[in-house]
């Protein structure tokens, strides 16, 4: 893991962009105690627990403002956090399988046909395959830094890969899953193996989500404690508030 | 309105009984700011905010333990509460039809069968026939005294009385609504004709109601603000950090 540039953004959050092998990422730190110095605000040197930002695969650069702003507000909350490129996304090179089932489900989309489990399985299986085995390595390296400590959390991107890693990787102990994307039909046994706690954002009128799939996956988790917040609104129509209670279920898992 | 008993609670909220008619009832106000002071807490002498307390029929008595912890919680955060005795509750008069519908209703579940949408109607209609008018005139009651002013909220208890409320009374402008309760069809419809901000409890694995009208139900109300927040476990099961996100609502409802 290199660091590849350093700033500091308002309020005193270290924004740092490096690459892990091939892959580049940014790893935001708490400057210190939030400015709202309360009881249970870090101490500037005690390692804070961490949350993997997870993100559509859109690439990092596009996904930025969005990225830094939640980074932000867990920083505030005294979280460190970390993302990184999907495969295929960004300068990335791109997962052919991937590229073919996005122009298929394009054209079903725009023919209004239904969206085949077999284009669902080429566009998210390969994705999830690549990526998890590299969420890990990225844990694995941002655990080494004195600066950051457990418990580590996941929170949103594409479903399908926060589900696999919380059965494949144990040191991530809560999820935040956004129930917004495409979920192929091996994922949902896979999610019958998921324990630990979950909270779950589903927009109700998601136009490309099938709110009753969203729904049974929600059914599906093991975990002992689950919550699905359903929002009304569109896939991008996520209210502020429903942030701060996600921000509020990591406070509790990981503090 | 008579005011027929106070006292001082931990915390300094101020505990009076009340009848209204034949009507006993119970306020809790805020004694003073909160403990932890903050800029948007209101000052001793500001009227407060109401929050109209909602409960199943079993009884203000019965009901008393959790009632006062909400009323408490509420209180923290700046807000007057209040709760009235149902129709039929406590030691008020039966109401004949839904004594039967209780009874018919427990034949049923013992039976194994279903329950019928002329008990659920028997059960419930009366009761909200007959709450809803009460509820106003407590409303039209508290608002007279100083020390509460508007805007009012609405929380839990019989969903059908909350949705009559948020059709009939415009003094009511947010409402916490629990679906746990069985729902006459005729609610349904009502629900289209709410508009006001909701905030929706279900509990996922309520032995007695069911998951897939619950979920109709809140896909029925026309609220541009409406979140479902559903979580893990039975009728009884709510974690208590889901009275967290309701207290946040109200307060960027109310506030």
């Amino acid at each position: 893991m290199h660091f590849t540039s350093e700033q500091r953004l308002d309020g005193g959050v270290l924004e740092r962009e490096f690459t892990l092998g091939e892959i580049p990422g940014i790893l935001w730190t708490p400057a210190s105690a939030p400015a709202s110095a309360s009881a249970s605000a870090p101490e500037p040197s005690a390692p804070a627990p961490l949350i993997l930002l997870g993100h559509p695969p859109l690439g990092l650069r596009k996904m930025y403002p969005r990225l830094v702003g939640r980074a932000q507000q867990a920083a505030a909350d005294g979280f460190a956090t970390a993302t990184i490129e999907l495969p295929g996304s960004g300068d990335r090179p791109r997962l052919p399988a991937a590229e073919q089932a996005r122009a298929d489900l394009r054209r079903a989309m725009e023919a209004g046909e239904p969206v085949s489990d077999g284009i669902v399985d080429a566009l998210i299986l390969p994705l999830v395959e690549q990526a998890v085995p590299e969420w890990q390595a990225a844990l694995d390296a941002l655990l080494t830094l004195p600066e950051i400590g457990g418990p580590v959390g996941y929170s949103g991107g594409v479903i399908s890969i926060g589900i696999r890693l919380a059965v494949v990787e144990p040191r991530i102990s809560a999820g935040v899953l956004f129930a917004g994307s495409f979920v192929p039909r091996a994922m949902y046994e896979e999610a019958r193996q998921v324990t630990i706690p979950l909270h779950v954002l589903l927009q109700w009128d998601d136009e490309g989500n099938d709110r009753q799939a969203a729904l049974d996956l929600f059914d599906a988790f093991s975990s002992k404690e689950k919550s699905l917040h359903a929002h009304l609104g569109g896939h991008t129509g996520v209210p502020q508030f429903a942030g701060d209670a996600a921000a509020q279920f990591f406070t509790r898992h990981l503090k």
